[in-house]
């Protein structure tokens, strides 16, 4: 690739920018997995002058002369300047257009708000919070005015998750996805068959179950030579560049499952992140393109690939001989029964592999009627109660189990939620295409053979990074435009079987 | 501190600085405590960027506007902006006084210099290393020149570790030291007294160790809260700021000494550290005020403190819990008598707390020898070796265990050697005063009781950061200056007694 001046100024400029965001991830992983308490107020020094510096550079008078400059030969720029100038410019857009004022308040707000609400959580007193989530949706609401919309005015925020899906394309398959669903809970409510899950609740030593943790990562083909598996509370994954990417996970001492489906849930994010290609490195375009897509990856290791029972064929066996004892006397059947439950419950973070998706599609409605002023926020716990009703068919008792269980709205993160499902349909429909290239993906898990199928993911998704959006993406990999059709068909062939409809 | 407009807005500017500076210590703490080595090479583009960002703020036109405005007004600043501003103006001058293009060519050639220095040490070959080892000192000859210099052309290079030490005060002391220690050295080896450490060397779990230094932290009043220790192959102290300072340490399985007495040297550096005022944070006064007292700190826990009788009266039992057995049938005089051992040696690391000194006489002498071009680069081998034989009596049999052993030249840091034995004399001279106060000093140790010593050191040292000069410091903590009666006192008497001599 060679650059002109103008060219290879802007890209020095973006690697800078990098730099600070690097940094920033360092301390942030820091913060969360052991930096001593006593140190973080300074330590918020420091992340404020390093994001007020990536900030600053994002809209600054260089970065608009660059944008002017650049976008004047877009055509013959080199792909990896163009894509990365359009990055650039979307950020640009979106930070110059917010008055700084405004934003400085928003960001106290955020803050202020996530505390209340932790509280509210607690004494699950929804007016508490309530008039904190209204000045949220109301900024939101602003921000989509100095933004701009063309349809639907909640297309906006779904953009800063998922560039380019629209509430149109939401809607469409979020009905399917209901339409699958729902009828197939209330069939195995009425065939009153249940599994047997007590022997999955006994001791697992966590040394034990971190050891089991490492060698499924290694099967994923995650590269610990460019990653490391620590512990903390809320599990992640983030990746500082392709040669550092980091995972943690949570230890549970009567359930192995957390740490090993949570660890197989954040190895998917770390493949992605560890595969991107190296010529992105130093650019914003070095990352996963969405959080729908990242999350595709994830669920798809976790939901899809290790809930499968010709998984658990090759590693039930090493399971056993890390779990001492515990597990000697569990047939596979019972085993893939046991970890494939579906029951509905209340709280979305504990709930199961089929009723997931039902938990977004709620928040999914609620948000978009709160941006399109058709649902008012003191009308939230009602609405969402009724919700749970009649999708899952259970009713929260209170609003700590309802409306006030979730950090995102106290975050200010509308438009997040529907990654989750989104996630969801891409693994599947990610996976169907798959198998009709490696014909063989049942034997290779028999045989614990991960490569070829990280190999897949990383030809067709991974190393593309943010150079293409999401839809684009999943179009060229599976040859056709997101459809939720996948995901249904795989909940109903999968759980029909399991509870023997 | 009320400050007016542009006092404020420089101790925002340095504030920033210090901000790069806490980014940059941690992103080193990650590098040698576990960051996946695939990633090291983007993160040298993050330090790239850091320490331009850093060394570019400090010799801005900004920062010469401050030092200009401010400077013309010094004596009505309030006493934190005064010192910072001093603190700014000697690292501009140091930055501004090279050409940048020396610089760089200096920077590139430390990093290749200590490459072919790790190789000659290897081989033991001193040819190879040789033009680099030249090139660096006559880098540092034409740096003196640069910035100047009043009486030895070598306390120009002092100043930077020592700021205030000169060639006139070192050489007095250190022949009082000299001439202390060679006669007694030599009278120990007369007696033909030794003692038995063979119980030494018994394995000691890893885990254990760990235990035992954690309890001996904690009594000396390293506050967990504000730091962690974590485990290196080069163990070290780094403050990111005074609620964060962690220390590393290196557990050997048949020598417990190695983490216990490592850990407490590094035990000594994070008190002094996190026992530094909190109006200096964010400053650049909020560290040790050199290398000589930050040595005193970690020498005065390690060597004196650690290694005396009454410490193990009270924590022998203690040890002896960890030790599973391995220690139960050594009585405390034996024990005592084996940590203390002293016999010359040719590897400074490895030397024991009598001999020590003498290396760094060695290394100074010859230092200043070099820059004041009374002795060539080529002539190194042979002025060493017969140094050691003139001064411990044991000469190298080849370079690689005499003048290539120690990095510190290959990284062009000359005039650093001399800390380590100012810190030791700094160290006994601190003991000295201290138990003039503390006349319980023996009690303390007995009881287990730390904690008067620590706050004793706070209130006299830890507390002023970098606000005191070193000199300053100790006429006001000791009452005089720098003396080494007091620490060769200490070693003829306890040497003496210890061999009965």
């Amino acid at each position: 690739m060679r650059l002109n001046e103008t060219e290879t100024t802007f890209m020095e400029y973006v690697k800078k920018m990098e730099a600070f965001k690097e940094a920033l991830q360092l301390i942030y992983w820091d913060l969360r997995t052991g930096a001593p308490k006593k140190g973080v107020k300074q330590r918020s020094q420091v992340i404020g002058t390093l994001s007020d510096e990536y900030y600053q550079m994002s809209i600054s008078e260089e970065m608009a002369a660059f944008i002017a400059k650049l976008s004047g030969q877009k055509e013959e720029l080199p792909e990896l300047v163009q894509k990365t100038l359009e990055e650039c410019k979307t950020i640009y857009d979106r930070n110059k257009k917010i008055p700084p004022n405004e934003y400085k308040e928003y960001v106290i707000l955020q803050t202020e708000a996530e505390n209340v609400w932790e509280e509210a959580r607690e004494k699950s007193d929804f007016a508490m919070f309530k008039p904190y989530l209204e000045k949220l949706v109301d900024f939101n609401k602003k921000f989509i005015e100095y933004w701009g919309y063309k349809g639907n005015k909640y297309d906006t925020l779904l953009d800063l998750y998922e560039p380019g899906v629209t509430v149109e394309t939401v809607d469409k398959e979020f009905e399917t996805l209901k339409g699958a669903i729902a009828p197939l809970i209330q069939k195995i409510n009425e065939s009153g068959n249940k599994q047997a899950t007590d022997f999955l609740y006994q001791p697992f030593p966590k040394e034990k179950q971190r050891e089991f943790s490492l060698k499924i990562l290694e099967q994923m083909g995650y590269d610990l030579g460019a990653g490391r598996l620590d512990e903390t509370i809320h599990p992640f994954a983030t990746g500082l560049n392709p040669g550092d990417v980091r995972i943690t996970t949570r230890y549970y001492d009567n359930d192995w499952r957390m740490a090993v489906f949570g660890t197989i849930h954040e190895g998917g994010h770390a493949l992605y992140e560890q595969n991107i290609s190296e010529e992105l490195i130093g650019t914003p375009l070095c990352r996963g393109t969405s959080m729908g897509i990242h999350e595709s990856q994830s669920l798809f290791y976790e939901n899809i690939l290790a809930r499968d029972k010709s998984f658990w064929e090759y590693n039930l066996e090493l399971l056993r001989k890390y779990a001492g004892g515990i597990l000697d006397h569990i047939r596979l059947d019972e085993f893939y029964r046991a970890i494939n439950k579906a029951e509905p419950s209340l709280i979305r973070i504990e709930s199961d592999n089929l009723t997931y998706s039902l938990h977004i599609i709620i928040r999914y409605e609620i948000e978009k009627g709160l941006f399109n002023n058709e649902i008012n926020v003191e009308d939230l716990p009602d609405i969402w109660n009724d919700k749970y009703e009649q999708y899952l068919g259970i009713r929260p008792k209170n609003d700590a189990e309802g409306v006030l269980q979730d950090v995102h709205w106290a975050a200010g993160n509308f438009g997040y939620f529907p990654s989750y499902a989104l996630g969801y349909m891409y693994a599947a429909q990610i996976k169907n295409a798959m198998v009709r290239e490696i014909t063989e993906y049942d034997g290779l898990l028999k045989s614990g053979n991960l490569k070829p199928i990280k190999e897949w993911l990383t030809k067709h998704i991974h190393r593309y990074g943010k150079t293409k959006k999401p839809l684009e993406l999943i179009k060229e990999a599976t040859g056709e435009g997101l459809s939720a059709k996948y995901l249904t068909d795989y909940l109903v062939k999968k759980y029909s079987a399991i509870y023997n409809l």
